[in-house]
């Protein structure tokens, strides 16, 4: 038996030589890129002098998305003592879930267990969610996720520093019947379920004796909101109609209709107008039906009623399965601790532009949980001029005005977004745009020259990217907290004496990517570049497969291709 | 960006060349083996010579595992209009079911969507449950899955011929609370649950303010049945805890425990001696707790009790999780029909040597949900004796004799069975003993020599082996019926006219195997050799992926070694 025999000299050959394996299956898969591959290293324990460990500061961080997964990444301080607490024990790659949805890629292929992190850096980790953050005691109170048919179990947990980095929830608006009816698309649990629902829609569709209208009600699949994943699963809805069903459901794929709607005027409209009207011109070719300026009010176990802003008119369909993907929820255990703070009326957690929540001491918060609340420069305006002032002449001249202008564009991010906008080189254009030749600049020229700075203040977006580089940036903050306690290396304190010890966070903006199905993805990258087509796919996988995802997960992933490639999508419905 | 461009190229290539990107990985993943690969090649539809259908024989098939599947994959006679109705979209490969558990193989690569043969062999299918046979009106009522939150749908199909393969269920012998406390084996489900539920035991054990006593508890892994699914389910367990938890969760490894319940008097009973020593003492070694003569005789969901059977003693124990494996029950469906039937008294669903189910018409069945119900010699004799006595002289003599020797062999496999046991080369020796020299045999010589035959009859065991081979020889029958209705094949009819239309079914036994975990598996083969080890591992693959399995899944499980051989176990609780 010669395949038997061949394996067995394999298995031996591997067996022997492991190393020569994994090479074999990297250089296979990662698509000729640099080979890199160390075994875990666990960090060691610092020890005194005398053996004694040091005592640590105890870090508890919550969630293991991009957020908190970036952060346990790049954290190589051995003075912290980190605890992880997650209801979810693996970092799921976000932008290839709708590419679960119909099998393209297997969900276990973008997920990364956190045990394995755990391990290499030498960090605890506890499978339960947080329930509440008293901030004052310094500590939090734990529930253990539900193992089936036992009891979740309650616990404390100290910390000396938290940090908070639990997501978003889905946002239903408060619609009726979404959250009985419609499936949302956040976590692997909901891709799977949608899989497995298309599976099933399609195979209830095909029984036998079910009229036209039974038929084309069962698969009527509905998409509501246009942002980029709602875009992307109903692209990829229709690859898997397209390529897949027309073969194995030849008898019911006449039926099948797909509607995406939309509140605003324009699918993707956080994108340039070129992919948006792109992207439009590409569902109406692929017959997806695009209702934009339309908003649903209420979700039947058969119905899905949409008002037509335009009109006001509500029209009601019937309907198969809905696919719920509209902006996103706080979660009731953010909710509280911004009651305890004071933070009550805010619509989202604040931070400053440290990542330090507002109103409480040693917490951080990153990702979806939070927004950076930006200082305006208007508010520091007067404290700035004093600072600068240094011979308190009530004027600045050049040379003191130049000793605070790196200081300001390091504080106030707006100001750079703000000389971009108006093409000027620096902020001493700015100044003589407003004061002409003059050397010497009072408070009133100076407050006139920045005073539309603040309105290039722009909120973060609630995406994979700010999420991961600000647990980067946190990261390498708590790496260099002791050298930086010494020595700080941010800005000038304007308010008060000295500098702050970092840098604020600043984000950089690598593109935002838009997959339409086709194997077409639209980009938008930095400067405007906009770009659409098959290499924009692979740019969108090269940019996302960064350092955070491992060469496990990128070696599964193209395998996954590979198989769908060859064999098609799979249709068993498990 | 190299990755980038290689992929690109890579992609064009297998774009250009499909063909190409097939042969390549069938040849990186058959094993030197053949490479055979056809595309779908639906049967065309029988067309009398004006061009128009003939009405053909409606052919219904209830089931879709290793019976259903079987008799599906080697169906080739365009003379019938098959329809197939499982709730069960997929064949599932059963034997790698406990190696799912662990995660050492994905369930998704263990599984064969029907709707793929469906499509190549132009066959219906319908995602539905019989629910009834009705055989005297030759019609089923079936009832579909539920898909969720939609209300089931019950309908009516009509048959002309129909095929029963829906399997058997686990057995819990009405022991109280199996039922709801513990894990069962049989689907693909079960094997995802346990897994997510193994994982999830550990993320519960690893919890702070735990006592011993509780982390014991929870990592206390109960099997009961030491056949071969529970033998392998502790090996794969065990293996997953040497091989990874130790490294994962090396906090709580110490408190976890195997115990493998048998009521027998040792495990894996039905292989040889020799074998079940291995087995046992490899167990021993391995640290499980191996318990036989002990029945289960509840479970709560805190505490399993169990019997000694020579004491009567009993012993209750706490545990986290118990995984049910002994032995198979009938199905409601089967139930119901034997009683409408008139086989109410038996305790499963009997069919004659053709697999044809006994009192009733034009319904089959196979695999674990039927026994064939041997003829006994014994019951014929007086008309094998009469039949062969063609001169009426009272008497047989040679020639007679010689003339229906093949045919009683074909009818009643019992009697090579005997031969075999008493080292006799043919019928003629056994004669011979029981005659001495005489050449004329009467009825009651006759009677005497062929007395003990029927002592060989034996039930064949509920195995994917027997399914599968049932299932190609039923398929093989129809596919020459036309054929053999004209001139049938099968042995002289003793207590009737002519011949019968085909051999009855015989099973040929390839070998048993049970894998011991370590990659060991201990081989049970025709002959009485018995292989233990290595070899036997790839053996026991290589004789599961025969003809049945396709390409697809025989590259997906080898990939799934591949990458669990690379990057170990998944942790990830989805």
């Amino acid at each position: 038996m010669s395949s038997h025999s061949f394996s067995k000299r394999a298995y031996s050959f591997f067996k022997t030589y492991p190393s020569a394996a994994k090479l074999l299956l990297l250089s296979t898969c990662s698509g000729g890129g640099l080979l890199v591959y160390s075994d875990s290293n666990p960090l060691k324990r610092t020890l005194t002098a005398d053996g004694q460990e040091t005592k640590k500061k105890k870090v508890v961080v919550l969630g293991s998305g991009w957020g908190g997964y970036s952060f346990l990444s790049y954290l190589n301080n051995p003075n912290y003592d980190v605890q992880v607490v997650s209801p979810r024990n693996f970092f799921l790659f976000t932008p290839l879930l709708p590419s679960v949805t119909n099998g393209t890629v297997e969900a276990r292929s973008i997920v990364e267990p956190i045990r394995g992190l755990m391990r290499k850096k030498g960090f605890e980790y506890t499978e339960a969610e947080c329930v509440k953050i008293d901030a004052s005691n310094k500590k939090i109170l734990c529930r253990s996720k539900d193992g089936a048919s036992k009891d979740a179990k309650e616990f404390d947990m100290d910390y000396d520093i938290l940090v908070v980095a639990v997501g978003a929830k889905p946002n239903t608006f408060n619609t009726p019947g979404v959250e009985e009816n419609a499936h949302f698309l956040k976590e692997a649990e909901d891709a799977l379920k949608i899989r497995q629902s298309v599976i099933n829609s399609f195979e209830r569709a095909s029984l036998p004796d079910l009229t036209e209208e039974e038929r084309k009600k069962i698969l009527h699949f509905v998409v509501v909101g246009g942002g980029p994943t709602g875009v992307e699963f109903s692209a990829e809805l229709h690859d898997f109609l397209v390529e897949d069903v027309a073969k194995i459901y030849p008898k019911v794929q006449e039926f099948t209709r797909i509607t995406l709607l939309e509140a605003g005027d324009h699918i993707l409209n956080m994108f340039d107008k070129r992919i948006t009207a792109f992207a439009e011109e590409k569902f109406q070719r692929d017959g997806i039906d695009l209702k934009t300026k339309n908003m649903v009010v209420g979700v039947t176990a058969d119905e899905i009623s949409t008002k037509e802003i335009a009109t006001g008119r509500i029209v009601s369909e019937p309907y198969g399965m809905v696919v719920w993907s509209t902006g996103i929820g706080i979660r009731p255990v953010i909710k509280e601790f911004m009651h305890q703070i004071g933070q009550g009326q805010r619509r989202v957690l604040a931070t400053d532009e440290w990542l330090r929540v507002e109103g409480c001491d040693s917490v951080y918060a990153l990702g979806d949980t939070a927004t950076i609340n930006q200082r305006r420069v208007m508010e520091d305006i007067a404290a700035i001029f004093s600072k600068a002032d240094k011979g308190e002449t009530g004027t600045l001249n050049k040379k003191e005005f130049k000793s605070v202008v790196k200081d300001i564009c390091q504080r106030y991010p707006q100001v750079e977004l703000y000389l971009k906008k108006k093409k000027l080189r620096n902020i001493a254009n700015l100044l003589k745009s407003a004061n002409g030749d003059d050397t010497e600049v009072n408070i009133e020229t100076f407050k006139q020259a920045l005073s539309e700075v603040d309105t290039q203040m722009k909120n973060l977006p609630a995406t994979a990217q700010v999420a991961s580089q600000q647990g980067k940036y946190l990261a390498k903050c708590f790496n260099k907290m002791e050298k930086c306690e010494k020595k700080p290396e941010g800005p000038l304190r304007f308010r008060g004496e000295g500098r702050h010890r970092f840098q604020p966070f600043r984000y950089r903006h690598f593109g935002s990517f838009a997959p339409l199905g086709g194997e077409q993805t639209a980009a938008e990258l930095p400067g405007d570049w906009v770009s659409i087509g098959h290499s924009s796919q692979w740019l969108w996988y090269s940019v996302y497969a960064s350092k955070l995802v491992s060469w496990r997960t990128r070696s599964l992933v193209v395998s996954d291709w590979v198989r769908r490639f060859i064999f098609g999508r799979d249709s068993s419905s498990i």
